[in-house]
């Protein structure tokens, strides 16, 4: 009886390749999250802070944080698809294609695009294509993840192994849609915080990030559940008790936003995140450990038809209890054991 | 000259029936306060999120959480009523009157009902309706509680005992004010979270929600002083370190929170709390416990002339530290030691 | 390659008297951040709380709180002046001058109105007259503070020595400039809180404010960021353990806020803070420890032209782990161990 009306989330064999997947909440964004966002993480950006600031170069209003908008359209996908998950493989193709504002109305679905079992039987990998959406239809976010999710009985029988095939990068000419047309001189670089404008950075330049932050318990409960991300290892302390770690994990996307943050001092103007091209949740994050960042810069790439803006391909590295004078990385062939994310993504500086 | 200043509550012996008590202090309620409120609890009710959902089915926009209503106006009765309160004792008769909109300004007042002297003269029973109203003097919520006051002066003559007839239930045709006639067909149950409608429930079932979530001094902190509760017991560790417990108790609304958050997973369609019946906090809860919960069906009942929605009467009981799969209630005559709640409500689900 | 691109902030030898900085990242304020506020603080101030209290005096809608404001503000200038600050050790002339609505973008910028290097040669003082500003450039706010800077290097020249004039007070008839003309007779003490007006305050009263509330990291850090402020010894455990005080330093701010909280228990009708005259933080805050305040009264003034408000200037004296019936304050020549802050400033009460 109980069981027809809980969600107990999908297993591995419950998944078709094919299948759309519409997902609740749908959730008007506001102005409150967006101070809560800045009290939980305090990003400088100014075009996310200041209206005056977004509006001088074009925009119609302050945008929500890039960042923002994944979590809150990865919260939605998360009862559907990776309830059951033991692991967030990885991110592909990820592209931000219109500004959110305050009073937008989202809501998301997914695609299985590839399902494989592994070979213990036990979990396989499920490929989503995830998409977020306003109100009146307009993709504003779309891209792809991959989880290892369990399997309910491990004799089901498993699907033919199908996997997408996904691009190592998101191509230059597919950045920035959601960015609308800037004034570049209106752009104030004393008000943003940095002198660096897109010219100034060098492929293969590294840049400490400097400052640490230290995680609270309530900090990343209460910005996961703001995302609606139901997740049961981030909440539970009393199964999380008997578990692997013994405590709470959390939630890979607020080491993302810790990383994007702290990633202001150095890359000031680096004011929008267009894509995602890939990234990788190395170790745990636990309550109590200090997180730091550094970043390179990979590419620098023109936009077709864009000469406000230019696009840096950076690789942001952020580690717990250790800060990155010397840019930590690996350790021989693996990550360096403080290394917790490594993430490769495309921002927009004005040019 | 200090004690002429300071509100130092009232006692048992400076209530008076009849007594009508405007409470201060008046509040615009706004999208940050919801925001805040998804950010401690995580709800997922598609009404209380998106404007958008709200708007097909016949809201002018997204309500508040009713609970949400429910805390601020309890939160304004706290310095007249409750200050010097031994414990809360019960609710009833606690009926939603209408719905609550960022913008809307909230005041609030309490009439005393009853007074009743314990026999051993050094407390007594103080039983207020407490009323809570917009600007315009339109209530928006009105319920009784009742709550155990201390006497500043044993010797202090008490008025004659005097308890007020209650309801042990809202009846079904006082439900239902503060919803708006709804179109149930643009009702989207995936977009909900649920296919499960007012049909699908029946009397007797008992759903286990699943989930747990633990709690954090910060979190109960912040969301009591987002209601303006001033009860000292929630936020002084300085003192509480010498009372009863030896540590800060949390609001035992907070509880009342965390069990309908934790509700949606097998109850996602029962998107409005029309009425509370009553609800026993029948032990404390504290950081670091881990809330659980599970519901059982009353009753069903149709409301007059409704042929949108229906009303589930339910008994939500919370736990600390214990799951819920074999819904845990009483122990021989009195409660199971790990229950915290036992609270009776009315939901309303579409049909 | 790394310095370039970082913000490592000023040092001492880095200010030149009559320079103007303009500081980032200019900031929208918000409902949101109205909200967050009263979940972090808990202030019940009627004018700051209900756009309905504040319409009827004679407001166009609830201002922020007027400390909220100055953090903000402060918040900016930090990356600026403060990152290599040893100590902030005092302010003065600090006027409040606009009313700030949600919505306002406020941005801020700093004169170096005065330099002092200390006898050891490490370090010298720097005194800036911070402003803050609307996006239409009326300034809200206007104080001049002073921090303890550390040299870059030792062996640097330092500028002649030259301190800036400042007012031990600030004059009556420079307050309420952020205050609309008010009908006093429409702000009601009831809803407001309480009965004591103005007049009902008498010089060298003293007022417990009874309560007590324990901070939290979450709490302090969440606030902190809020604000923008960058300081890294709010944030970083890490490199905090191996400090002076082994654990992160809560923001001197934090203090001021709790404390003109827990003052609305004996100065609830002292809605607007229109100046501060002096303050110092005593002593340093940590997690854990629990805040009372006590205010005395030190001069009651009439402001000219101004029949419909009175200002008080306040003594609040904040403590630590120690209640405030007996109003601690010196313990001989020196400060009380418990007292954390000595505040002084001029609050407006209805006549």
């Amino acid at each position: 009886m109980n069981a027809t009306k809980t969600n107990k989330g999908r297993f591995f064999e419950d998944f078709r390749v094919g299948e759309v997947i519409r997902h609740a909440t749908p959730r008007t964004v506001s102005t409150g999250d967006v101070a809560l966002y800045h009290g939980l993480f305090g990003p400088r950006f100014a075009v996310q802070s200041s209206d005056a600031f977004a509006q001088a170069i074009g925009y119609p209003r302050s945008p929500l944080d890039d960042l923002l908008v994944f979590h809150m359209v990865f919260g939605m996908t998360v009862p559907d698809i990776s309830l059951n998950a033991v692991a967030n493989l990885g991110y592909a193709d990820c592209r931000f294609l219109k500004a959110v504002y305050p009073g937008d109305t989202l809501h998301a679905e997914s695609e299985v695009i590839g399902l494989r079992e592994n070979s213990n039987r036990k979990t396989g990998i499920v490929y989503v294509r995830s998409r977020g959406f306003r109100a009146d239809g307009v993709a504003v976010l779309d891209y792809v993840r991959w989880v290892m999710v369990r399997k309910r009985d491990e004799a089901a029988a498993a699907p033919p192994a199908q996997a997408p095939a996904l691009p190592d990068i998101v191509e230059p000419a597919r950045l920035a849609a959601a960015c609308p047309p800037l004034k570049a001189t209106a752009y104030d670089t004393v008000l943003a915080g940095s002198p660096h404008r897109f010219g100034d950075y060098r492929t293969g330049e590294k840049i400490d990030h400097v400052d640490g932050v230290t995680v609270e318990e309530a900090e990343h409960m209460i910005a996961t559940r703001l995302y609606h991300n139901t997740a049961r290892v981030h909440f539970n302390q009393f199964s999380e008790a008997q578990g692997r770690f013994g405590r709470r994990l959390i939630y890979g996307g607020h080491v993302m936003s810790l990383a994007r943050t702290l990633s202001f001092n150095g890359l000031g103007n680096a004011f929008h995140v267009a894509a995602i091209n890939g990234g990788r949740h190395v170790a745990p994050l636990f309550a109590g450990n200090t997180v730091f960042a550094w970043s390179e810069i990979l590419a620098a790439a023109d936009i077709p038809h864009r000469s406000d803006v230019g696009a840096l391909r950076l690789r942001t590295v952020a580690t717990k209890d250790r800060p990155c004078a010397d840019f930590p990385l690996k350790s021989g062939e693996d990550y360096d054991p403080a290394v917790i994310l490594d993430l490769d993504y495309w921002a927009l500086m004005p040019r």
